[in-house]
C-alpha cells in the first residue's frame, strides 16, 4: 500500500532539486562565508544568490530586506521582541486569537512577565477578522501588529495589506507570521505597508531549520540572537550555508510552480472536500471558503472523535492531521476551531488535510474511497457509547 | 595547486558520513517529528537517537539534558538571558575578556540595555584567566557565569570545572560555550558542576545551523525561543532533523576519533609550531603552551601585517585566519590578543593554523616551505615604509 501524505501544512518533502543544490555546501563549498580566504568567499556568493531567490518569491523591494533565521518560530519571536525594543514608549502587542503557538505563547509569556497588554482579535464562525475590534486596538500605545497570512488549520486568509495599512496610521510596526502563505500565494509586499515576514523553508518543499525575516528597509531592529556581524547585524551566528542554498532554491521553484500549481491544488482540494461533503452526512468545511489557502482542506465530522478519524485514515496508509502538528499528542481541541466558535464536540472532530506539489489524483480516491466506512464506523461505536 | 585548509576554528568539512546519515531525512523520512502518524514518529527516533549520541560526547548523565538549537550563538544566548530570567533577584553577570563575541555582545547590550552589571574577567599575557578576580567577583548578585572552555583564537583552555565548583558556592548558574572543545577534547559532565553548555556542530564536521545546549536536569531555564512544546518547551520551532542527526553523527564520530585524532592533531600542530617559530625569526607562539586545544596553533610574526601573511598565505593556496572569522573583515586587531596584553603591533600580526581530521602532514610541509618567503618579503616592504 503506497503511503499517501496529506500533511503538508505542518511539513513538506524538500524537493530532490533542493537537496541537489544544498549538497556541495556540506563537503565541497563548505567554507565559513565570514571567512576571506578562497574557501569562504564563493559560499558568502551563493548567499547572496538565495537572498535574490527569496526577494522574487515575496516581491521584495530589495535583497538585503531579508535576514536568514533557523525558521518560522525564531522569525516571529525575533519580530515582535525586536518592535517592543525599538519601540520603548509603546507596551501593546495587537495579534489575532488564531495565530500559531510561535506567536501566541511568546504574547502569553510577554504578558505575564513583562506587563505587556495583549490584543487577541477574535475572528467570526468563519475565521474572519472581527474588523471592528481590530480598528479599536488600534492605538497609539500599539508597539506591533503581528497577524497572520494565512492559517495553518483552515487556510483562511486575512487581508494583511489592509491590516497593514491601518496600523501604518497610527505607527505601529505591522509584522505577518506568513509560514503558511509563502510559497503557496503570490505576493509583492514592495506594494504593501507590511514592515516584517515570517517565512519557514520547510513550508515549501525547502530544509527545516531556515527560514527567513522580511525587514523593510527603514524598520528599526534589534536582534533576538546577538553574537558576530552576520546578516548586517540582524541575526548572529554562523550562516547555515547549505539550508540558506536550499531555501533559496525552495524559493525559485515555489515562484515557477506556483501559478499552475495553485490551479491544480485548488481542484484536487475542491474535489476532495465536495466528496467528502456528498459521502459523509453531517461533515462541513470549517474556515473561510472564498478567502483561503488553495491547498488546504479542514472537514468537521459531527458526532466522532478527530483523533478516531486520524488513526483509522492512518491505518489506511493516509497522513493528515487534526489541529496543528505542535499540539498534537494532546487531545484539547485546536484554539483556532474555538476561537470560531465551532462547538467542543465538533472543533473536536476536524481533520486537515493539506496539500502540495507531491499531491495526486489518486490520493483524493484512496480518501474518497474510505472516509464514508471510517466515519460510520466511529459513529457506529459512539452511538453504542454515548458521551455528553 | 591543492588547496590546504587550515581554518578549522572557523568552521570543519562536513564528514560524507554525516551528510550520508542526513541524506533520508529530506526526501525519504521528511515527516515532522511532532506528528504522530507515519512520517511522523520514525523521525522522533532518529532525533531521540541523535541526543544519545552527544550525551556520550560530552559525558551528560541524561539524554533528555540536551536541547538542540540552530547553533552555539543561540545556545550561548539562550543560557545567559536564561539565567537572568530564572533568577530575577540577581542581575550580574561573569564572564571573561576573551569569550566569543555570541558571549560578549549579548553582554554588553545587557549592560546598555538592562543596566546587568558584567564583569569581564582578565587574562594574562599567556590567555591564563586571573582567577583571583575572578574570586572577586563572585558574589550573591551574579545570576550566572558564563566563561568559555577552550579560545577560538588561541585554543587556551580554562579550567572549567574549577571554576564552576567556586560558582556554585555562591549559588551562581554555571554556563560554559564550549563550542570549541566538544569534539576536540574528552568530557565528562556529569562529573562536573557545570550547568549548562554550548556547541555548535560545524565545528566538528558535522552540518552548520544546528547546535545544542547541554542543560543539567533540574537547572530552572526559560526558553529563548517560544511557540510550540518542541524540545521540552526548552527551544521551539519544528526540529532541523535532518540537522539533528547528522549533529548525532559527528558526535559519534568524534568520539570514536577523538583519541588518536588528538595525538595526531597535537604532533601536526607541534612540528607546524617548531618549524615556523625555527624557519622565522621574531616569531612567537600565544596562548598557554600548556593548557590548550591540541589542533589551534596561534603564530604572532613581529613586523608584519597579519592581513598581509594572510593574503600571500591565501595566494599559496592555504587557508587560514587572523583573528576570528566573525571579526575578520574588520582590520580591528583581536579583542583577545588586546586581552592578553600583547603590543597593539604583535596583536595585529598573529595567524591562527587550526587542524582537523581532514589535515595531514604534506599541509604543514606545505606552510614550512612557504612561510619564511611571505614573512620575508612582508618585512622587507615594511622596512621601506615604516608605520608608527
Ligand atoms: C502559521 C505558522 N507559523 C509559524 C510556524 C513555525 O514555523 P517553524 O516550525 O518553521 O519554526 C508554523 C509551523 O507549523 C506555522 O504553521
Ligand atoms: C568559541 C565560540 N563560541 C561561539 C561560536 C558561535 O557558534 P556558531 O557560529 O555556530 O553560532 C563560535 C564560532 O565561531 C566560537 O568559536
Amino acid at each position: 500500500m503506497r503511503s499517501i501524505y496529506l500533511d503538508n501544512n505542518a511539513t513538506t518533502r524538500v524537493d530532490p532539486e533542493v537537496v541537489e543544490a544544498m549538497l556541495p555546501f556540506f563537503t565541497d563549498q563548505f567554507g565559513n562565508p565570514s571567512s576571506t580566504h578562497a574557501f569562504g568567499s564563493p559560499v558568502g556568493v551563493a548567499v547572496r544568490k538565495a537572498r535574490r531567490q527569496l526577494q522574487a518569491l515575496i516581491g521584495a523591494e530589495f535583497d538585503d530586506e531579508i535576514a536568514f533565521t533557523s525558521g518560522g518560530t525564531e522569525s516571529d519571536n525575533a519580530a515582535i521582541l525586536s518592535a517592543l525594543e525599538v519601540m520603548p514608549d509603546r507596551t501593546e502587542i495587537v495579534t489575532s486569537a488564531v495565530e500559531h503557538p510561535a506567536v501566541l505563547s511568546l504574547c502569553a509569556h510577554l504578558e505575564k512577565a513583562r506587563g505587556v497588554k495583549v490584543h487577541r482579535i477574535p475572528v467570526d464562525r468563519h475565521g474572519r477578522l472581527d474588523l471592528e475590534a481590530y480598528g479599536t486596538a488600534l492605538t497609539h500605545r500599539v508597539a506591533i501588529v503581528s497577524i497572520m497570512w494565512a492559517n495553518n488549520e483552515t487556510g483562511t486568509i486575512f487581508p494583511v495589506a489592509m491590516l497593514a495599512e491601518m496600523a501604518k496610521k497610527i505607527g505601529a510596526l505591522f509584522h505577518t507570521d506568513a509560514v503558511q502563505a509563502v510559497g503557496k500565494v503570490p505576493m509583492d509586499l514592495q506594494s504593501t505597508a507590511i514592515d516584517m515576514l515570517s517565512l519557514s523553508g520547510h513550508m515549501f518543499h525547502g530544509p527545516k531549520g531556515v527560514g527567513a525575516l522580511y525587514l523593510r528597509r527603514g524598520v528599526p531592529f534589534s536582534s533576538l540572537i546577538k553574537g558576530g556581524h552576520q546578516e548586517r547585524d540582524r541575526r548572529a551566528g554562523t550562516e547555515n550555508t547549505p539550508g540558506i542554498v536550499g531555501l533559496g532554491k525552495a524559493a525559485e521553484l515555489a515562484l515557477k510552480f506556483m501559478d499552475d500549481e495553485n490551479i491544480r491544488l485548488k481542484s484536487l482540494r475542491d474535489r476532495l472536500e465536495k466528496g467528502v461533503l456528498q459521502r459523509v452526512p453531517d461533515s462541513f468545511v470549517t474556515g473561510d471558503r472564498l478567502e483561503r489557502l488553495p491547498n488546504t482542506a479542514n472537514i468537521a465530522f459531527q458526532h466522532v472523535e478527530g483523533e478516531g478519524v486520524l488513526l483509522l485514515l492512518n491505518r489506511s496508509g493516509i497522513a493528515c492531521s487534526s489541529g496543528s502538528a505542535c499540539t498534537s499528542g494532546s487531545l484539547e481541541p485546536s484554539h483556532v476551531l474555538r476561537a470560531m466558535d465551532i462547538p467542543h464536540a465538533v472543533a473536536h472532530a476536524t481533520i486537515r488535510f493539506s496539500f502540495s506539489r507531491d499531491s495526486c489524483d489518486e490520493d483524493v480516491d484512496r480518501v474518497l474511497e474510505v472516509i464514508t466506512g471510517i466515519v460510520e464506523k466511529l459513529r457506529d461505536g459512539s452511538r453504542s457509547r454515548p458521551r455528553g
